[in-house]
């Protein structure tokens, strides 16, 4: 199989856990005799000091004639404590999701049986838990209307939602719960948000023709608690934008640690794949960043975008195996098990592959 | 002491608990010498059936010439489940709150070493967590304008805060700061949302005021995940309405059980004392409710409303020992804990007592 990947590092520990995803990419086109392209592309922080331009055309160029693309993460403490900065790294993460269409975004949130210690949940709530997020990545609050008024001392912004951009996630969140275990939670705030109705409406029209699928549906708050409280009683979740942005960080401590969650954005075009963590800067740069989450989700990648599933499976297999021996990062190393190795990022990266 | 309380039960369990409330009041009352006199006002569902208005005129009269007011919960699945309601328990609530003027929702996280085992943290990581939150009550998206464009196929509601709100529970946030740990952690979504920038703006400048208070600013996606992580690194919390309903919810895990938690509403008049748990109608009139977090509210009242430090200092002590006695209701009961004597709400309140 021959295919054109972009590798977009963007900010901070982006670089470091690209660098590991990538080599993983290559290591499966070598065993499986594919070829694998690779061209890179710059985006968020980099891209501003590079051109002024969080997202410059090139790189949209550039994802828009690629067959996959593998991101890091975008973001700087410098524009996060300067509430006034006119231009922000995550504006070009924003960008790119609705340019390429981006609607859906997909967290698979499972713990590694290796993991169950490093986790601050109790091992018997956690053993077993299996939940797959589907986040509306191109609508809500992100991409309403917003601004200032009265002279700059009032700031608003709109969360909005329209029934297509509901009704298409809900067919991708019921199709995968067939899939699964046929249970559907719909996470919303019907009790008080006129576009949480909507989605609620929607949700309940397109459940009528997926009658083999519960669905369920949870006020975010309650979610929140329900996460921690029996995340074994979730199966496939859908939520809109801020919501899902909360909950799946939330529920990274379903898996341990957030250095272990892949995610994979896809719509219309080209399926892109980042680990939900973000850019990390307290350990930029000092070599310690979990490889893991870009590993699978190179993983995604290999299974969604090329239907290469036997490859996907190797990866996560390595994953598995390499934990199983012993080897941790930092972040899901766990005290009281004196057998585990604690490794660098790109020692990690080298014993998966 | 002379006092008036309204009384409030409101919807689902919330009679039987504010039921408890007020017992412990009374049974306050006669022990200190104090004259409570006790009103009782209709909200939520109920007032909907009986006068077709979530919050009466009446009732809202009968708060406002109150020295405190108990409340239950309001909601019924009724509404939850028909998104074209017109009228709803909530707006009931959401009305009384800005007409009051209760800004600032105060949550604190406590948990009794007695129900280190009822929480599905690990105890290690709970031991010791002391949280109080800070939540905004009368703005954000809660108010904002709100509706339908494009023949209903769209929705839209408006995150909005104006400079003086977020100032004024800026304010009380850091002196509560000062009375405790002196660290402040405020939360919103600056990188992406103009409201949470405007947020951040009037955080950072009122912090100029409180130097000894150490201040940090966190994204909600992250403080979602390290409540969970750390508990412990939190002290005071300050946030916007809508991450706060999300927050406390999620925070109620570290004190084993959403029905251990209490929560102060306050303003420039009357104060509102209430449970952080809802309506809870799939237990209603099973007598199985946990009555504490009612209690705790009463005790929150003494302290806050009137001043009485030893009074409200009591009523913490008996549920205490409630608890070293062994004495629990179904939600914070621990099945590898055999001394334990499992109550329904009514026993447990007069335990209590
Ligand atoms: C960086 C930020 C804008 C982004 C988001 O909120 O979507 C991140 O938190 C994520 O989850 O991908
Ligand atoms: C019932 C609902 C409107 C309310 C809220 O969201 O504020 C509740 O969840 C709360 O936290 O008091």
């Amino acid at each position: 199989m021959k295919k054109k990947i972009v590798i977009l590092p963007g900010d901070g520990i982006g670089k470091e856990v690209t660098a590991c995803g990538k080599k993983i990419l290559e290591q499966v086109a070598e065993c499986f005799g594919h070829q694998f392209t690779f061209d890179y592309a710059t985006i968020g922080h980099e891209a501003i000091e590079a051109t002024g331009n969080p997202l410059p055309d090139e790189s949209l160029e550039k994802m828009k004639n690629s067959d996959a693309i593998l991101f890091g993460a975008v973001g700087h403490p410098k524009y996060d404590n300067d509430p006034s900065a006119k231009v922000r790294p995550e504006q070009g993460l924003l960008k790119m999701r609705k340019e390429l269409g981006l609607y859906a975004n997909l967290r698979p949130i499972k713990l590694f049986d290796e993991l169950l210690a490093a986790s601050s949940i109790k091992p018997e709530i956690l053993k077993g838990a299996d939940i797959l997020f589907f986040r509306e990545l191109t609508g809500d609050v992100y991409f309403g209307e917003r601004g200032r008024k009265d002279q700059g001392s009032t700031a608003f912004d709109t969360m909005i939602y329209s029934r297509y951009e509901v009704e298409r996630i809900a067919h991708k969140a019921f199709k995968a719960a067939l899939t699964r275990g046929k249970k559907l939670t719909s996470v919303d705030k019907a009790n008080v948000l006129e576009s949480s109705r909507l989605w609620r409406e929607v949700v309940q029209e397109v459940a009528k023709q997926y009658p083999d699928v519960t669905v369920e549906h949870m006020f975010v708050d309650a979610a929140a608690m329900k996460l921690i409280q029996n995340p074994r009683s979730f199966d496939v979740v859908v939520t809109g934008n801020l919501f899902g942005d909360i909950l799946t960080d939330e529920a990274s401590q379903i898996a341990g640690s957030m250095g272990m969650l892949a995610s994979a954005s896809i719509g219309d075009t080209v399926g892109l794949y980042e680990p939900i963590h973000g850019s990390a800067h307290d350990i930029t740069g000092k070599g310690v960043a979990n490889p893991l989450a870009s590993i699978l989700s190179a993983a995604l990648l290999l299974d969604i975008s090329f239907g290469l599933k036997e490859e996907s499976e190797t990866v996560i297999k390595a994953v598995e195996q390499t934990l199983k021996d012993g080897y941790r990062t930092r972040d899901i190393a766990d005290a009281a098990t004196p057998h585990e190795k604690i490794l660098g990022t790109e020692v990690m990266g080298n014993v998966v592959c």
